[in-house]
């Protein structure tokens, strides 16, 4: 995985190389900078197991990045979640301002599709699917209906259900998770439903893991503020199931998303790895 | 122009019956509706020009009139230009929230991808070349780019230059009317270079006109506040040539944008006429 994350961060590097050194260029570079890189690997880890030539597979892995580090500038503004601090930096509209940061996340967004646009990003048919996949994931029927949900659950009055929690969930951490498990396929001309089975099983487990940790972990070692759905009452899987319910439940996706790699053997180690990653990572 | 207009706005409501009754969609609904869909209009026509189905040339219009909305709501935005009418209309903030514009322009652009990557938006060659283009046209080096210069220039503590401004309004409106243009030609598999003169012409025009009619024009009539530019001390064309010059400059690039579409004959008459409105337009 540390691997994965530098040749990202490295191709990042290069494909932003043909910006200035304006502000927007600045902002896209720092909000891609660190992090976890965990859908990026996830597309690297799929394309290789119909072995998809890597230097391919870094065009979603990038893209998804990008798509994932915009929906984080601007999940952090103040009109949203008013976070000032992000893998334990300050925020892009703390070190810059919010007219950047919307900006910033704006031109990330479009940098995500013209990366998947690229021609060395796959045939046009892969490139195409990669577009239109993308865009279902993360548009107004997936991340960014999952945020608003996010939002609507604040000011509804009541905690959310069990299964609320679950759709708003799936929508917007899921669906991210799921993209790059499928790129893969989309670029091996594979069947994708097995890598889908094993992604929303991961895709659900790392959001009971991030609940777990909000609780339990340690905010330095995070690398962002904990505590903060505790402290503002809002439902979590934790406090909708109680902690040993919580780690159960994340137990018996860890299973299912290893059951749900059967198909490709040994090959899909590094994804049952990452799975067990997932479930008890401390930041 | 008023029935595509109407193509327009019913292609983009067919579109977005998929989505549900969410705020997200009911504030991409609004944000899409009216205006002069002057970018869609130019789509239509520039693809009548090589005999591409209006059918396949909506998905082309609906994806520049998604793209010009988001970047409208976001500029709307209290952390950009704080405009609280639009189209005569309160704007999504407004109407909404600010969590709720940030999304519904976020929405809107994944949209105009989607949209692209639609399989009968063309092949899957030209719906490739289709989101390259408006990705480089939209990004880091595109409208964000214009719109962060935008910004820059009123901390800048000294009015721009006519070469700053015109760079400026190049990136900021220019681009995301020579998208349309070409993306005709790129439907039509024709060469797009008569078409990216004409588009640049008008795409000045069009702004040199915006400045214009901010210091003659009537608010009621242009649906949005006017005087602004003035009495932000702002450099504007009129400001910086003087409104006879200002005129003047906009009928010579009334005739370059004329000139550039003699190849086409007769057949390029309205568009003929459409450089005609965007200079004498009153709104």
């Amino acid at each position: 995985m540390t691997d994965a994350q530098a040749q990202i961060g490295d191709f990042l590097s290069r494909q932003m190389a043909q910006f200035g050194d304006d502000t927007i260029a600045a902002g896209m570079r720092y909000a891609t900078q660190g992090g976890k890189r965990l859908r990026g690997f996830l597309a690297l880890e799929s394309a290789a197991l119909f072995d998809v030539p890597r230097d391919r597979a870094l065009y979603a892995a990038g893209a998804v990045e990008c798509l994932h580090a915009y929906s984080l500038v601007h999940d952090d503004l103040p009109c949203m979640d008013d976070d000032d601090l992000r893998r334990g930096q300050p925020t892009v509209h703390v070190k810059w301002d919010e007219a950047t940061a919307v900006l910033v996340g704006d031109a990330l967004q479009t940098f995500a599709f013209e990366l998947l646009s690229c021609e060395d990003a796959g045939t046009a048919e892969e490139g195409l699917a990669l577009v239109a996949s993308l865009a279902k994931a993360s548009g107004a029927q997936g991340m960014v209906l999952g945020q608003a949900q996010d939002i609507a659950a604040e000011t509804a009055g009541r905690p959310l259900t069990l299964d609320e929690i679950t759709d708003l969930q799936a929508n917007k951490t899921g669906r991210l998770i799921e993209w790059p498990a499928q790129a893969g396929a989309i670029l091996g001309g594979a069947d994708p439903a097995p890598l889908r089975a094993y992604a929303k099983a991961i895709g659900l487990a790392f959001q009971i893991a991030d609940d777990i940790l909000d609780v339990e972990g340690d905010a330095a070692t995070a690398g962002k503020a904990l505590r903060k759905d505790a402290d503002a009452g809002k439902a979590t899987f934790v406090s909708l199931l109680g902690l040993p319910a919580a780690k159960s439940r994340a137990a018996n996706l860890l299973a299912e998303a290893t059951e749900a790699l059967q198909p490709y053997g040994d090959r899909a180690q590094t994804l049952r790895d990452l799975a067990h990653y997932i479930v008890h990572r401390d930041k």
